[in-house]
């Protein structure tokens, strides 16, 4: 097992950043101000084509940390941020350019990628748990969260089924092609966002992987809109969903 | 044009309850102390066979008041609460129970009764606004909105589609058969709740009724459950929902 380096470490605003590794991957942790007693632990997935660091994921830990008091963990998928991209990652990207000049649907690339992704990122994201989980200001007895849409369910999904230590996930705007079968065996509190008019991923597809979910409080979030017009408050509704499941009030912005 | 009487006050934990009439109609008037500056309106529909002051409408009367100092106002539908009964009511409501016991769908006559009712009660609810932004603590130029889940939305669609002065609503949990071609002429912010489970209302109905809304946005929530178990925790998305739409920002219970 590895232990958890830290590699940088800054502060604004009352929240403390902290690059780190587990091993090869380079994740982020974004906490309150030191001294403040052992809190929840909410990982992100980043989308595709983004990295842990994306103003989206920044964004939503600030949210996260100060309204909630959470510590938040991103790592880098495979081929993504930081990360080394192999032959076979720039082969895909390729091919998802070309699809996307050619006006063929990237659906059924994206699915194939973040599948094989998912594969690898699964493992290191366990082992980036039991290294978060081994630091005094989190511990294991904390619950843990997770959060990730697009790439960040597709990692998210096969991750929370078989991870019984993440007990409450916000997902969304996907596919259910291959995550169907995983979403079957997820049974924790899930909130799920898609987009009414995504010009991807078709309402009856969104619609069927929300419901493969065997988790007795479900909701579904649909906005109309595009793929990348999910509104902004939808990350307010997840602080609230991660808030009222892992035992925290949120504090409003002053 | 009828002016608002009331009848009876009383307050308290800061907000105050009058009854009022306006014609006929018997109302309820929830608001902030006396004092506080002018705010914006929400019109509250009841569902079917409950009143204007059914705990689900105190409640989230209660939630609207204390959270965003709004004033919430309900009135009796025809046939409920204070107001007389009429043959046609009480052959409607043994006709519904007799299809209950019979385990027969109930959904075509909630339909028909309810589209009767709307139209009652349309011109009504439009007198009820006339004559509350006569009062000096309303007035006639702050934002108002609507929010009725049930039989709240087959009176509130008609009624928001013919009344400009409503600018956001919540909806919810009723079948689309006469409300589709009213929900085309809504352009206003929605928020729309269905039960995923619903053993009346069949998915498929629910989401053709929120996807005929013209509304640019619109939020539909979806939640794992039976018809009746819409969760709590909607009640605060829709007080959110009124906060932004409504220019009001949201005071946590302390």
């Amino acid at each position: 097992m590895h232990s958890l380096q830290f590699t940088a470490a800054s502060s604004s605003n009352g929240m403390v950043e902290r690059d780190f590794t587990v091993g090869d991957v380079p994740g982020v942790l974004w906490s309150p101000a030191p001294g403040a007693e052992r809190a929840p632990l909410v990982l992100m997935g980043h989308g595709g084509g983004n990295h842990k660091k994306h103003p989206a994921m920044a964004g939503r830990a600030r949210l996260l940390v100060a309204g909630c008091g959470f510590h938040v963990a991103v790592i880098d998928a495979p081929g993504h941020g930081d990360r080394p991209r192999t032959a076979h990652d720039e082969q895909e990207i390729a091919e998802l350019f070309r699809a996307r000049a050619a006006g063929e649907p990237e659906g059924p690339i994206v699915v194939r990628y973040n599948a094989h992704l998912a594969e690898l990122a699964v493992p290191e994201w366990r082992a980036t748990l039991d290294a978060l989980q081994e630091l005094p200001e989190i511990g294991a007895d904390k619950p843990v969260g997770y959060f990730g849409i697009n790439m960040g369910t597709a990692i998210g999904i096969p991750l929370v089924a078989v991870e019984p230590r993440i007990t409450a996930a916000v997902f969304g705007q996907h596919w259910p092609d291959v995550l169907v079968e995983k979403a079957k065996q997820i049974t924790v509190p899930i909130e799920f966002d898609m987009q009414w008019d995504d010009e991807h991923i078709s309402r009856e597809a969104a619609l069927a992987l929300f419901d493969a979910f065997a988790s007795k409080e479900k909701t579904l979030h649909a906005n109309a809109g595009r793929h990348k017009e999910l509104p902004r408050f939808e990350a307010d509704s997840a602080v609230r969903f991660f808030a009222r499941h892992l035992g925290r009030a949120v504090t409003p912005p002053a």
